[in-house]
């Protein structure tokens, strides 16, 4: 399963080990040396493992402290190292950019398979990507701060273990995983590989956890959709329960809809687990659907740049919506368009991950967090677009095509997202003007656009959902 | 993850295809040729797969007819060719030699990785137990019922397709996973192995079925401990919670506290979407602690007989007593005693899932039933094995052990078992005569006993549970 095990770099650095690595395209990377040079902020070294060849370079940080936090239940703590596992992607990019901006030290753990599903799929991010190398040496460039770079894949436990003993980090913000649900739909061993991916790279990341490092805080990326669309109101990870006349508080239950999300509910509970039998500390964070680019670090240089998904497998719903205005291609609203969900902006999300990081769980604690700011049916979003495109000069219409996803296209939808509003997030609410801007993003962009992305058709050869199961489940 | 892959043999058969597969003992089996022979009975086929190598038998059942069945949906059916996945094991063999008793065609599906766990652990049977192919040869010697054999992986999808496609199963009975949970609180490696394999594993089933026979029924086997032990009353898979106003049935929340419990946690939701998304239709069973080894077959002779696990990772409780009882050692009580579960008779897990077979769910129903016949507390147990042993004449004592399982030992506990007695189960209930029988059967063997395996000390390397977690566990 390991898919990407790359000799790679921390940026086009000087070393202080006679050791020069030279910038690589990442398709092709391999790792030379080529004299000695020197420097007083970076300190490069090529470390090798049995396993996967890792090469990083650590960094002395300037020395702002971290603010020192005391969370609401009154733990003292100084989260200082932070780990981003997949610290390349979508969401990991732009926390990296902000926990670094926050003046945490930040090491990024990634295989970059993402990249790899782009050239398998045929697809490419609307906005051009710079390597992850360039990104940090960009990053350091412009603000003098480092990252670490560890690239290997969570799997395979002897990179990862060798990854925390160098790094040992205060907290683990975890990623690395395969996050499409139509990807784990594709077909047999799609699925197969997301749940083996998802769930065996957090076992890992566990027991990493409980062998290196028992005070981090393992901060993990959950989905909204675990929770699927229940009759009744969606509370942040428990509810109680009074049944013929007794009481209990238990993890909400789950009606995840993809082999993907099942995967983290999968991951939930192994996780529940762990915090209960070895005291460890997590917060899960149930993440609505992600919108937006620019974060106020990604924003610095156009080789900060983040990725910008707008196809059928990797693309949210709104960016999609946002592109297809932009084209004058219609809105393609799956099924009836009652689908209703959470949504949040992309600077909240790291917002959010900065909150927990900042506030840890206690010892023996496993925190789950509702991580969005509003609820929207996928008709109220293309209403919105349509609106804001209208304002642009844009003609804009929605088509229906057949939804190629397992979910109930009419349905009660209440979720809570209080707690992350408690520890002190401010959102970035869907406004017009920020539907602007993020239509003018696309605009900007719209002559990368490959019109073959835009439709489901990569779904073309996915597993059908049977008209059969398809009823039971509008029904439920 | 391929333990396993034996070329192997249905018993000492004669061939029609100029094939003659001697017996072999099943540690050091290999597949030979030696001429020709033929028989009116069987027809045996060495049949040659890229992956691992399959060779099994195929038979001309005597032609009684299997019942035709109608279920309480009203669902008229005829399973008649049922598949046995785990059909080596200590709950699959006595189920596959009832269904064949039954006039079911049976075909056993094993990696005979259980045997290896024993090598590896060192442990063994306290019966002595015959290789599969033996034990398939005495049942047709017998009775003139024969078993297809196919020995491989599950997670070996070919391997799993190639069967599914020669035996075209109308159900599918799935004992095939790692079932220990102290096996997977070992260490990390047999934590992901057993996540691996069981969750990978009944994926492939999952898919094999809707790929290869969407008619088949799955019979899965689940475990009581997916629920752990909440604080209300356990209902049978679902329960309806009222909650703001609002109403919904949804699975049972799931409290597992071991890795095996969670990959069974996991099975649960996967099987549950493939039925709503797929139409499926499939029988989770969540079977309590299965004790006792004779069956009505397996008692016609000793190469038929069970194994009987009593180590510290295999055995299950009442079974560890009762050897404990006859060899004189005390009674390993961990912690306080209070651990309350549901038991069942082995006679009574032959039974259910014959009843699940003959009633199968309907297409698109994810149906699950709690498999057990009473409730017990450690303590308990250990009370009616010191008064059964003493009516035999045998000085028996508890002691308590540190608890080497995340579990609370003091909870309160009342789980529902109608669904099973409402298909027509006759419990077998553990009376006095009954433990009588199994403690006299525990004395019969005593001389095989291996002292150095009654003590839970293959745990001592495991992972240990952490204080602060376990404290709070206990007051969950």
């Amino acid at each position: 399963m390991t898919y990407l095990l790359l000799t790679s770099y921390a940026g086009n650095l000087f070393s202080s080990t006679n050791m020069y690595l030279r910038p690589q395209n990442h398709h092709t990377a391999t790792c030379s040396s080529f004299g000695s040079h020197s420097s007083p902020i970076f300190t490069s070294y090529k470390k090798k493992l049995k396993g996967p060849t890792t090469v990083f370079a650590t960094a002395t940080l300037a020395s702002r402290e971290v603010g020192t936090s005391q969370n609401s239940n009154g733990y003292i703590s100084k989260p200082k190292k932070v780990m981003v596992i997949g610290g390349d992607g979508y969401c990991g990019w732009p926390t990296s950019l902000h926990l670094s901006n926050k003046n945490y030290e930040v090491a990024i753990v990634d295989n970059l398979v993402r990249r790899l599903f782009d050239h398998q799929l045929g697809l490419d991010s609307l906005t051009p990507i710079s390597s992850i190398q360039n990104r940090i040496h960009q990053w350091h460039s412009l603000t003098g701060k480092t990252m670490q770079l560890y690239i290997g894949n969570i799997c395979d436990f002897e990179f990862l273990s060798e990854a925390f003993k160098s790094f040992e980090p205060d907290a683990v913000v975890h990623f690395g995983e395969q996050r499409s649900a139509p990807y784990s739909m594709i077909d047999r061993s799609r699925a197969v590989f997301t749940q083996h991916n998802n769930v065996i790279g957090t076992l890992n990341v566990l027991f990493a956890i409980k062998e290196f490092c028992e005070e981090c805080h393992l901060v993990k990326l959950g989905t909204m959709g675990e929770y699927g669309t229940p009759n009744i109101d969606i509370e942040e990870g428990y509810i109680t329960i009074t049944h013929n006349g007794r009481t209990d508080t238990l993890l909400y239950p789950k009606q995840a809809s993809s082999f993907y999300h099942l995967s983290k509910v999968h991951d939930s509970h192994n996780i529940a687990f762990t915090c209960k039998a070895w005291g460890l500390r997590a917060t899960d964070l149930n993440q609505g659907v992600v919108y937006g680019v620019r974060t106020e670090e990604t924003a610095l240089h156009e080789e900060l740049c983040n990725r910008f998904d707008y196809d059928g497998v990797f693309g949210t719903a709104l960016n999609r919506f946002c592109v297809q205005a932009a084209v004058g291609h219609p809105l393609t609203v799956y099924g009836k368009g009652g689908q209703t969900r959470g949504y949040l902006d992309i600077r909240d999300t790291v917002q959010c991950v900065e909150l927990a990081i900042a506030n840890p769980a206690k010892h023996g604690e496993f925190r789950i967090f509702n991580q969005f700011t509003e609820q929207f049916s996928i008709n109220e979003l293309a209403r919105l677009v349509t609106k804001a495109g209208e304002k642009l000069g844009l003609e804009v219409e929605a088509m229906s095509v057949p939804n190629p996803r397992v979910e109930a296209e009419e349905h009660y939808y209440n979720a809570k997202h209080t707690k992350l509003i408690d520890l002190g997030l401010k959102p970035h609410l869907l406004s017009d003007s920020l539907l602007d801007s993020l239509l003018n993003f696309a605009i900007q962009f719209r002559d990368r656009v490959d019109h073959s992305q835009i439709m489901p058709n990569i779904l073309t050869n996915c597993i059908r959902v049977k008209k059969l199961g398809l009823d039971a489940l509008l029904r439920s």
